[in-house]
């Protein structure tokens, strides 16, 4: 019988190839199969991460989201057709392990941390060899792109997604010390608002592609009528305690 | 006139050596001056990481933090030690920079997350050039240890402190989806109480050394009467939507 191969989680950090770690780069060095998702008719911002990093002849896998932009989120037709692409993918993962191959799957950011891996991860780790690589997530490199620390001494940090309603955000945004919200995009009115209502908007920061071509960081207050990319980070920095 | 050299504020990730990336790997080998905290007579755990990646011939400098532990935390002789400790590191730092020396400065986990080195950096980055390379935090090291995602969908994720009083500790507790709890050494009944009183404690989990030699993973409920080392952090995953 062929030994089942392995199937990597690997974070990528957050965009600049040599923000990733040794491990990351030493797998996908030696790599034979990698799959990472994408919107279809697009190159995929993970595949991007890793260009002219690939052996020549790794074999690739393009796992495309169907097109839910037409299905409200909370309609359960939403979640039916991306579960039926996540049963599709991981049976895909799961035939390519069963045939001896390692494969390595790319993940912005940390595998653990939101984002789509840990939707093929539950789907695998009971069966399969299934790997986790950490890395820097996403908000690590829109803290470091701002040149301040986001947190000190005994601060609260709290991670919002810029979808959740308003009301929950501006309650979080008052009992928090350093504030990190992401899923910003079409969400950035509702954003602004639930800062001003938790008397926070003027120390805000806006931060688009962080570690990456176009890092753009600006004061939220200034970014009025702004539309900010999927790839964008709203920070507040905390002020405890500093010596 | 001497360029100045450039101080480094380098990440060094959760633990393991090929966790850090391949910028810091980088940084490392070519090394000639490397700084590093660490409480007097210990080896120190950034300077342990690096162990057998320094270049002969480097230079090391130990910044020894000052034994504060008869002072209270809230006296004003603990802040006025510790502040005349980093102002004295960095004049040190700042006198290497002006002999146009480059200077490594390991940091466990992330430098702006916590941590030590931004008592350096607000001290140095007005006058001197100074670059942060962003690391794995030591929460990401953590999570991944316990083989289970932290954060879903649209999760609030609260990152709390052990030092803080236990009803604060107690109120983020109940109203976030994940939670990751910092700084726990003898704080740990407390936070034991605080995750009751909140109706969490059965999904706490205790992370003792994660990525690093000794690692463990326990439920923090089997755990009763365990004193946590420095080192340890109390995980609550999140439950959001799984399509």
């Amino acid at each position: 019988m062929t030994r089942r191969g392995t199937l990597y989680g690997l974070g990528l950090g957050p965009g600049e190839p040599d923000l990733m770690t040794v491990r990351a780069h030493r797998l996908l060095a030696s790599a034979t199969h990698v799959a990472f998702f994408r919107k279809a008719g697009r190159p995929g911002q993970a595949r991007r991460i890793v260009d002219g990093l690939l052996p020549a002849g790794a074999v690739e896998y393009a796992m495309e989201y169907p097109v839910t932009t037409e299905i409200a989120l909370d309609d359960p037709a939403y979640n039916e057709a991306l579960s039926a692409f996540y049963a599709e993918s991981a049976r895909q993962l799961r035939s390519l392990s069963d045939a001896g191959h390692d494969v390595v799957i790319l993940c912005e950011g940390d595998p653990f941390f939101y984002g789509s891996f840990m939707h093929l991860y539950t789907r695998l780790v009971d069966t399969h060899p299934v790997q986790v690589v950490p890395a820097i997530t996403g908000m690590s490199g829109a803290w470091t792109a701002t040149g301040q620390p986001i947190t000190w001494g005994d601060d609260v940090l709290t991670v919002l997604m810029g979808t959740l309603p308003e009301a929950r955000l501006a309650r979080h945004m008052a009992d928090s010390d350093a504030l990190v919200v992401m899923k910003i995009g079409r969400h950035i009115e509702k954003v602004r608002r639930a800062l001003t209502a938790a008397g926070r908007l003027e120390e805000a920061w806006l931060v688009e592609f962080a570690t990456m071509p176009g890092q753009k960081v600006v004061r939220l207050a200034d970014a009025q009528g702004r539309i900010a990319p999927y790839f964008s980070i709203v920070l507040v920095h905390g002020q405890g305690r500093r010596p």
